[in-house]
């Protein structure tokens, strides 16, 4: 690897990819206790920085070794970074996913024009797969992390950054196979080693930060995370030799934090960003490194292709643990108007109610009772307990299922 | 009104708000029948373009009449955009919002450092309680749209589209009161008369539309419409005439097109935006123009500040429209194991199921029966086809409640 690599890349690489943006944020700032920067690559072309790599690599291969078929195996952004390259450039691209793959993610690889081919019951299987058509059609395999023209096109953003910020203190990176990490490190180490540059995973999907604590690849038998673009068992040799040598520290966060950091982007910085790519903001936001501390430090939105669905899971959560959505329930006798007092309560309070069941069955009721499970929504943990205190106050027997 | 006035506006603005960025959209584009541009204001400071006008007027009150106290009636972007101005600026700001104001936009506006006045039931009262502030601090009163300073203001938006894209064919703009049309079309029609200008309301809350029309202001009695930031029933007398004059036209997109809209701005743009700004894209996908097949169009994006729990309802009702999420009834017979049954059909399906309730006193069941009111995730209308299919041939009797 030399640091020409990475500037070759960028020239490659020219009117291709965006120039994503860094933005100050104000509010992350003073959560954080740092001047944070968010770099958006969930807004680079294909919703992630995978197409750095990917495009950096096939480009090399097509021009150096007249490539005319590309192969990758991959679920995530990395299928849609190559399909999207090898439209540009010119090669047929096979992508291989599990079976189990969700048609959302199939269908935007296919609308880059790949062919994708459903193969095994998960990533491995796959990869074997990828390879059989490898040889089948004497392709070209693009790996997702562990190459270096793919680690020198991820190594990119670091030159923006480096230009957009000179006087940086610190860059948190999202890893999890590690290119991106890798390139990042490795980039500005030669250019300005005192910038520190941290790696991020999930807690329980650690094998990068395990393999820079050992000081050599370690593998995770398991991976669980809801960060999946970064949910890796195995991390490169090269991107783990780069990150050992290069990174700062490598450090986790919870599934709990991600998601809060995922509400808080959508809601202060109208951006939308995968689980993979809010662990770095996460990080900092929880300050699990001190001695950033007033510092200047960016963070690596690195993706956001997140389904629809799962953000409305994600809100879901958050609008329960920030006290917005509250469920109870309340034992009503069981007569006429017994509702409509409870309605009342909830209407003045302006609770608003989101689903009601009715319950004339359980065990513990006496025969003239009955229990209405509640989910209603309030404006936070003050508004909800003033209500449970007024419904108490008339008399209603209320409880908590949790 | 004076084009120079447009001019010293961005000059008072210059360094305090955001150059937001001009981004072209492929996916948009195939669509639209059209090259799509979106300017994204809901990365605007305070989350819109508000913060443009509110500045403006406040710095050349500051500058000229040395005004010590601004007051704004308003429980939503202006609000913010004046606080944030005020802050900047120096004068003691009171913002005046209506008793149902939510808290997170109260809050929002606090912590600006304006204090907020909760008064009356709709914008009407809040407005007479604005005016006696006013009187009695002798401050002043910045009006939302009807201005002309917070009108110039809001051209400054007009020539960065300029700028950023000096070939535009046509611009599509937000309307509510008018300012943000009535500051874009009068710029872009003193510089580059022949590029478009389309205003763009609710279906229900189309005062403009119909001023438009009738060539003079009208009032509507009643607005409703989800895109809460242009519900407005009086546009102003000012911005009235200059719409009339410069837009070439103003048409309206009902709720589900901008509902549409939004779950597309996250899911392909990566972009958080609030129902008055997604109402220009909404028109441009629903291709309702037809002259603007295949032009350059560029749709303001005007706002970012949409509550999650918002979004969580407007992807509930979108996953619902797509096929994504389903709701069935099935009637069981009243045995041990037919629940299991039923379940295991479903997991073969892949069939994600997020609720399901149990009703055994349905007036229409034979005693040995049961109803299962069932809620689920499927891939698409095509797999909940399949699943449904599937779970008759195993002699379940499915019932649809909608």
């Amino acid at each position: 690897m030399k640091l020409q690599d990475v500037y070759d890349a960028r020239q490659r690489l020219a009117g291709i990819t965006h120039l994503t943006s860094l933005e100050h944020s104000h509010t992350f700032s003073r959560i954080a206790d740092a001047e944070i920067w968010l770099k958006c690559e969930n807004q680079q072309k294909t919703g992630s920085f995978k197409v750095r790599g990917a495009y950096n690599k096939i480009k090399k291969s097509v021009l150096t070794n007249n490539v005319k078929c590309v192969v990758a195996s991959s679920a995530g952004n990395h299928a849609q970074g190559v399909a999207y390259a090898a439209r540009e450039l010119g090669p047929e691209a096979y992508i291989v996913m599990p079976l189990a793959t969700p048609i959302a993610k199939i269908s935007a690889t296919e609308s880059y024009g790949a062919k994708v081919i459903l193969s095994g019951e998960c990533y491995d299987d796959a990869y074997n797969k990828a390879m059989s058509i490898v040889k089948e059609k004497d392709a070209e395999f693009i790996h997702p992390f562990d190459d270096g023209d793919v680690i020198a096109g991820q190594g990119t953003v670091a030159l923006e950054l480096l230009e957009q910020m000179p006087d940086l203190d610190a860059v948190i990176v999202p890893a999890g196979g590690g290119g991106l990490l890798a390139g990042i490190a490795y980039t500005i180490k030669q250019i300005a080693p005192k910038i520190k540059v941290y790696g991020v995973q999930g807690e329980r999907a650690d094998a990068v930060k395990r393999s820079f604590i050992q000081k050599k690849r370690i593998s995770t038998d398991s991976v669980y995370t809801i960060a999946d673009g970064i949910a890796v068992k195995n991390p490169g040799l090269l991107t783990t030799g780069l990150i050992n040598k290069y990174a700062d520290d490598v450090l986790t966060v919870t599934d709990d934090e991600i998601a809060a950091t995922i509400i808080q982007l959508l809601e202060r910085a109208k951006q939308v960003v995968e689980p993979a790519g809010a662990t770095s903001l996460a990080l900092a936001l929880n300050k699990k490194i001190p001695e950033l501390r007033g510092k200047k430090v960016a963070c690596v939105l690195s993706g956001g292709n997140i389904d629809v669905g799962f953000i409305h899971k994600i809100i879901e959560r958050g609008l329960v643990s920030r006290g917005r959505q509250m469920q109870f329930s309340v034992i009503l006798t069981d007569k006429p108007g017994s509702l409509e007092s409870f309605s009342r309560i909830m209407a003045l309070q302006q609770a608003n109610i989101i689903s009601v069941q009715y319950d004339r069955v359980s065990a513990e009721l006496s025969l003239n009772e009955t229990i209405l499970h509640i989910a209603c929504e309030v404006s936070g943990f003050e508004h909800g307990k003033k209500l449970i205190e007024n419904l108490k106050q008339s008399g209603f027997h209320i409880l908590f299922d949790r």
